[in-house]
């Protein structure tokens, strides 16, 4: 049986600017591939309404899953939550549990639960909340779409709570050969051993480092035995 | 007259199950801000013709120019190129003067231009040539798709070799205020300030470090007076 199929969303402005170098979607990659869900797309889309509610319709009718990250704090510029709420026509409101979230976490340190506060307890009809043991303001699930936190520590520990209710596949088996020919020498065998193992995945990543050139090979595959005769055959034809 | 718009699409399946961070999109959205083009959407495919093919079609019809990363080597899993052919439905074939650019640059190291290598000089029909100083091999431009390598160093000679090209708008100015104070107390100033300066872009990055913590507020623009007078209100509000 094929794994399960994920996408992601980056929403934000900072990422598009180049003021901000994504994190997040690095992360979730390895986590998914840990966990035997296989992350096929991501798209990251500027603050704007339309583009990101287009998105999630697309992304969440294609894919088993969808992970978003960004746009869900207090600030005018945080909008996914009613932007999620748009994409499945679902009514959004202020939410008692979410609320009471806010306000024991805020009691604590004596802060205001104040009105730009309370946008964080904004969450979609029918939605259940994601934790966050970091700053408490909850992520929250609506359908297949899992709605977290654009800060990378934040972010993690959503994928954290999220990961165990997903129910994954086989892990992917991963091994790496460096090779130290140009890539151009390693194409044709290595096109040979693809075309015998149609259910491996084949990259080759050249390197060039310190005068020393060629290319890691990386053979991926949920079969241990098969990966490892792929790699047996890679060996013998380039021999360290 | 708004800046023309760009979107970059990434092909790896390396980037997609955390094997490899990707670093020219941050490369890239930032040279685009400085160029005046704004980058408004990124996505990331696996090596699969028809994401690719269709991923090509829809942003190429969406924005006024794409910038693709990876897939354009002589290895089996680089499908790019033909990929790009398909997309605009263009015949695709080795070209003479990509032949002779691979042909001088093996020449050099005595390296066969074997059939794998040979395969980095297909090119689409009508397409032009874009310059590698690093490992001769080119990108091209097709339509207003620009092809370019995932090697960093080669993508980042690549967008140089492009940009200059390019009839970019105003750079976007933009600058920074670093607020001490919790989101969710900028928050309501913040958004009086976005309402009153629809022209501009503001955006809020909390930030958690050592003890501190608060938000960084972006503030970008075309118009610099316009950046200032927000930024001044900003202050007013929140003096350090």
């Amino acid at each position: 049986m094929p794994n399960p199929t994920a996408a992601m969303l980056v929403i934000g402005d900072e990422i598009l600017s180049g003021r901000t170098r994504d994190a997040n979607m690095h992360h979730l990659a390895g986590q998914l591939t840990d966990h035997g869900i296989d992350l096929k797309e991501v798209r990251v889309v500027s603050d704007d309404p339309a583009a990101i509610v287009a998105a999630v319709q697309a992304l969440s009718a294609t894919y088993d899953s969808v992970f978003t990250s960004g746009g869900i704090g207090p600030t005018h510029d945080d909008i996914t939550a009613d932007c999620i709420a748009a994409a499945f026509d679902t009514p959004i409101d202020i939410r008692d549990d979410a609320r009471a979230i806010l306000a024991e976490h805020y009691a604590k340190s004596g802060t205001d639960l104040n009105a730009a506060r309370l946008r964080m307890a904004r969450i979609p009809d029918g939605a259940t909340l994601i934790e966050n043991p970091v700053s408490a303001a909850p992520g929250f699930t609506l359908k297949n779409v899992h709605v977290m936190a654009g800060v990378p520590s934040v972010f993690q520990s959503m994928v954290a709570s999220v990961l165990p209710t997903l129910t994954g596949g086989a892990p992917l088996i991963s091994k790496t050969m460096r090779i130290e020919r140009g890539e151009g020498d390693i194409a044709g065998p290595l096109g040979d051993i693809a075309t015998a193992h149609p259910d491996l995945s084949i990259g080759s990543y050249p390197f060039q480092k310190d005068g020393r050139y060629g290319a890691n090979v990386v053979i991926r595959g949920t079969s241990g035995a098969e990966v490892d005769a792929a790699l047996t055959k890679l060996a013998d034809h380039f021999p360290a």
